[in-house]
């Protein structure tokens, strides 16, 4: 039996301010930094080991595992950093306040646009200045490999890719990995590993900074998952993420 | 022409207490903290990128990459840790005041366990509770790897392999690197560099936090080093290091 602990990133700045984030490289707030360190601190308490640790190339999530990985006294651990578990992009939408965009086009265009599956915000142009191509972080990816929008469908095309070639071969090579990404990241991960439809998975929500635990089979299989420490509190904070688009 | 740059992690809590500390695992104190994020500083002020960054299984090494990576607003570079960048291991020292274990064996026994080229302080015991052989971030290790003690001819053996092995070869292809490791690390890869006698190495101290910049021709032999920053702060902080040992 294997087991993956997956971490959403704990509050951001843009969290704190209810803006769309997506790629925009923001830091943690202190409470997103207190959540980083009592999900290491749980992980700890409950006497998890890893072998390596993923994460993006977003700061919010890389300081998730740090702090994470420092109250497990395990800073030594490798960590491998990809693009393709950066959260979902946000197209046109990064950096605006979400809810005065749902005041503006309804609490339904915003729903659809968070959470519908196939249906993505409207696209940066390419030369906004919110677009990442000029990031020297991607400067090795194709031009059209680094998104303009995304819907959670584009970011389940690219995270998948990444969970074959390298996350499920280190599990099944027994190898424990811990990792710290984003609500999309995540959620695709989710979809796929619970095999959610297309419709059920808009009403699913991941909490920040609380590790969420799958025993794997043989076969990468769930057997079982479940959020760590208090199961009303992850149930909480998930209804929480969930409300964040509403005017 | 290739650049490398060495830095030796800031003040650590073992530092400051003036105790031998070698491979056990200290963490920064205040001071050393604000000296890795002046290294990244120096290094965001003159422009420079890198590719990829080293360190060793040592958390105030790892810590004071965390700082200067994150000041270069560069938190998202791979990170490659490894056991032979760690401190030189300084066997039945570590844990001892330097001051007293001067005043008790003479400042020129000390001056021969810091800085002799191949005099070793007298060994752990392998059961000695201060013993690395337990500790699960060597466990891939063979036992004989784990050192006892070292001199700083043990410890450019270590390295050395790793020298060859990974970091010579990222440079030559072109990879702009980046290492935090510590005093007698850095004085092994500073050695061989520079091709510094057994006898002159002694005189040859590494000060704390202080970019130490390479410039290499394309068989990685060195056409100049310096300090970034203040050359006096950088001689000064040297000195300090020398002078750590006597009673």
């Amino acid at each position: 039996m294997h087991k993956l602990v997956l971490i959403r990133h704990g509050e951001s700045t843009w969290n704190l301010e209810n803006r769309f984030t997506g790629w925009t490289d923001v830091d943690l707030t202190e409470t997103g930094v207190e959540q980083a360190k009592q999900a290491g601190r749980l992980l700890k308490a409950e006497g998890y080991e890893f072998d390596v640790a993923y994460t993006s190339v977003l700061k919010r999530a890389t300081r998730t595992l740090w702090h994470t990985l420092d109250e497990l006294d395990r800073t030594w651990l490798p960590v491998v950093h990809s693009w393709r578990l950066n959260e979902r992009h946000y197209g046109g939408l990064q950096g605006l306040n979400k809810a005065e965009t749902a005041k503006k086009y309804g609490d339904a265009q915003v729903l659809v646009w968070r959470r519908s599956y196939d249906t993505p915000p409207p696209p940066l142009a390419a030369d906004d200045p919110r677009s990442e191509r000029g990031d020297i972080r991607y400067a090795k990816l194709a031009a059209d490999q680094i998104p303009l929008t995304e819907c959670l469908k584009d970011t389940v095309a690219r995270v998948l890719p990444f969970w074959n070639e390298s996350m499920a071969p280190a599990i099944r090579s027994g190898r424990r990995i811990v990792v710290a990404a984003h609500g999309n990241s995540i959620r695709a991960l989710v979809k796929y590993l619970d095999g959610i439809s297309d419709s059920d998975i808009v009403g699913l929500n991941i909490p920040n900074g609380i590790p969420l635990v799958y025993e794997l089979d043989e076969e990468l299989r769930p057997l079982r998952s479940y959020y760590l420490g208090d199961a009303e509190a992850a149930a909480k904070a998930a209804a929480a993420v969930a409300s964040q688009g509403k005017a």
